[in-house]
């Protein structure tokens, strides 16, 4: 059997005067790009120039939501109601939406980011609400978001097709939780190493814990980093990796 | 031939803890709601909120949107460029459309809210480009605007539908532009005053300048101001008016 | 001897077209004024209103910081370090006393609002770092809070003179803390039980608990709320009983 | 007689996540830091650092204060009243001043920002409420304006001292006034020649215009620009060229 994975990549972060000028050179190696819609990063004419790439690219497209905290990079967590994340998803769902119809495109899905992400992984009536605006807006969207959240399991309570995510260079728990940032060992520093998990998680459905534990997981898409000036490196050398051992990239199939 | 009107009111623009509470009570005697989007006013819990009340009373929903100035209400000019004024049009039309799909509701309109509308009334290339966001979205869409304005003109030539807008308590000069607001007779004050020059420019598409003078115009949609102690009363009088002069109150078909 | 207490009300929390009438009516009845900072609530414009309606009614200035966050009134926690509590603080301080320093007043106090004064009063680590930018900025000034909180404990610490705050319409749990707002008797709304609760604080500085304990605090201040439809009726209510029981309205003495 | 010059640089334009990596390399070659206060660039946490920075450097400190258009970076012009102006000019001078006190500083100075600066220049109006701002927070301040323009003219009026200011890279009309940025020749790209206009401006008081004519001005500071991957290259080597041509390097003396 042909394997298939989809690399998806945070695009669109610009602010203003503020620019990413990987974004670009990183969409040659992904197949879905999450848009930031202009609460934690990204403005209309960030949004607009990032969707027309999107489309030349053939890559697929997915809304970004996060908090309403530029200054904090939507990475601060905020008390949200569930009404409030419902409300502040649709917004940006809708806002993106828009540039990707203007431009002929199609949006494929939308992927929380940051706090919000990590907040509504672990709080099912967070999950539930966000969830809720994604089927209220279009229920053909899928949900990109951590395998094994509760995301997940508001997704397919509510009929909502899934991409479980992993991640490149974060390490796991006994659990298949992520190691929390905090600690010594979250990150996966050496790019072999990374990619060896990700061949494993793609190959295997399994990720080696930080105990030595060969822990289950979903592998739909992979998360690679769009910042720091190692990006477009890993992602090229990643993309290649994967393709020599056969694997297919491609976004989900709706 | 049985005359109609629209009478249109600016709608959703509390934010967070600064509530609007005539929104409620005024869309009794309205037949079309523009709702602010988040960016001179509204914000996502009061865009769902409006949203909803404006599909129980059954009023045509517009996107209503602004300069990004919560502070100047969207009121001070800031210059855009054109391209600048598609993106942040276009923004909050997918914004509110979100909100508007979401509780199963048809978006209806676009209109313009302050400076924007003001800029553009006089600004082919803003026009020009607003019109292009309106299209680019929804070519179904109808734009609300003032009377004899470079927006009218804009969209025609793109083929978009228009309502040509005028307001009940403004003075008109003598070449059927708005007298300014800097002018000492810029506003009519006299409720009847008003009604009265509804009712010409309704019965006749016609209004007396400040000199006097008999000016042609095109009334569609009456714009009614949905804040100060008086807007409910007035609102009611001119729909119990308007009505009882065999008016037929209506949002412009599409 | 002759007891004197503090009223204070949180002010200037008008925002851009969104007004807030009865601030100047308030100030009549209260002897501290907490201004918004524009970080919560207030723009520079409402700042400068505020501070001259202040120092026309001859009563103390605080600066009234809060977290970054207009659309949630600073009422949604946001997890911040330190580092940006002290950060926040300062920047916001700065801002007001330009205002008072311009108007030649003198700014007496700070005190925090909404999610951050609630934050920093079972945060230590927070408490500190507000302490240390009121300590870095003007170690004269003094320091509104909680009684009985780490906000208090932080400023003797360093040095920072304290008024200890207590609430007219919050009910207190055994152990001093206010009971939580999400409890069905967190609030008083008989006037005269809240009347009656100020002046066992201020006579006694104790309370009866919701268990019908009597609780030890320190009341140096009152905070009246500035907001709803009652609160000008109250102020002038709580304000003339105080009075006529022989106490002294006066703001804490440097 | 020993020539002096002051060489600025705006820093601090960083925001949130957004980093500057250059201002510290450039603030070894300049003389005066103009720090922005988080209208139209910084934050408080990047307000703080730069701050620091600038003082181990031992260069002079001036607020930078912009227009609230954190998007547009300060550079659309917002049609804003005097009192508007005043009050932007206040808070964010008092921002940026506690910061300057908290950290052991001196506040030197302050220079408007982008559209502001550029507004300011043209209306005496605009001018003389900036120059109020000033003077009712702290007289003994300098304020740096365009060599000519309204607001050196303003501060004159009001007994404020000044720096006039030059550009290294902005030719200059026969008036005195900057090329406007949409002409062709508005901008200098060579270093050697921007070099050989600031040693003549320096040394004579003068420039030679675009059409070729001598035209007087007054050069107290020349305006570096701290953005590009140029900017501190060219900082360097007018710094080395200037000392070389024995002209000190010192910020105006209070």
């Amino acid at each position: 059997m042909n394997k298939t994975i989809d690399l998806n990549c945070d695009m669109g972060e610009a602010f203003g005067n503020y620019r990413m000028p990987d974004d670009e050179l990183l969409m040659n190696y992904i197949t879905s790009a999450n848009i930031a819609c202009g609460f934690h990063a990204g403005d209309p004419g960030v949004m607009q120039e990032t969707v027309k790439m999107a489309i030349q690219k053939g890559i697929a497209i997915g809304a970004h939501p996060g908090l309403p905290d530029l200054q904090g990079f939507g990475r601060r967590e905020i008390k949200i109601s569930p009404g409030e994340a419902y409300q502040m998803t649709l917004y940006q769902i809708g806002a993106l939406h828009a540039f990707v119809k203007a431009a002929g495109g199609r949006l494929n899905h939308v992927k929380l980011h940051g706090a919000l992400y990590n907040m509504a992984a672990k709080d099912l009536l967070l999950s539930n609400a966000v969830v809720q605006a994604v089927s209220d807006f279009d229920s053909s969207l899928l949900l990109y978001a951590l395998s094994g959240s509760k995301m997940i399991e508001a997704a397919h309570t509510a009929g909502i097709q899934t991409a479980s995510e992993v991640f490149a260079d974060r390490t796991y728990q006994d659990d298949g939780s992520l190691t929390p940032r905090s600690a010594n060992n979250a990150m996966i520093s050496s790019d072999e190493q990374a990619i060896e998990q990700v061949l494993m998680m793609v190959n295997k459905q399994e990720v080696i814990s930080t105990n030595g534990k060969k822990v289950n997981l979903h592998a739909d898409t992979v998360c690679l980093h769009g910042d720091g000036p190692h990006a477009v490196t890993f992602a090229k050398m990643i993309s290649e990796k994967l393709k020599n051992e056969g694997i297919t990239l491609k976004s989900p199939a709706k």
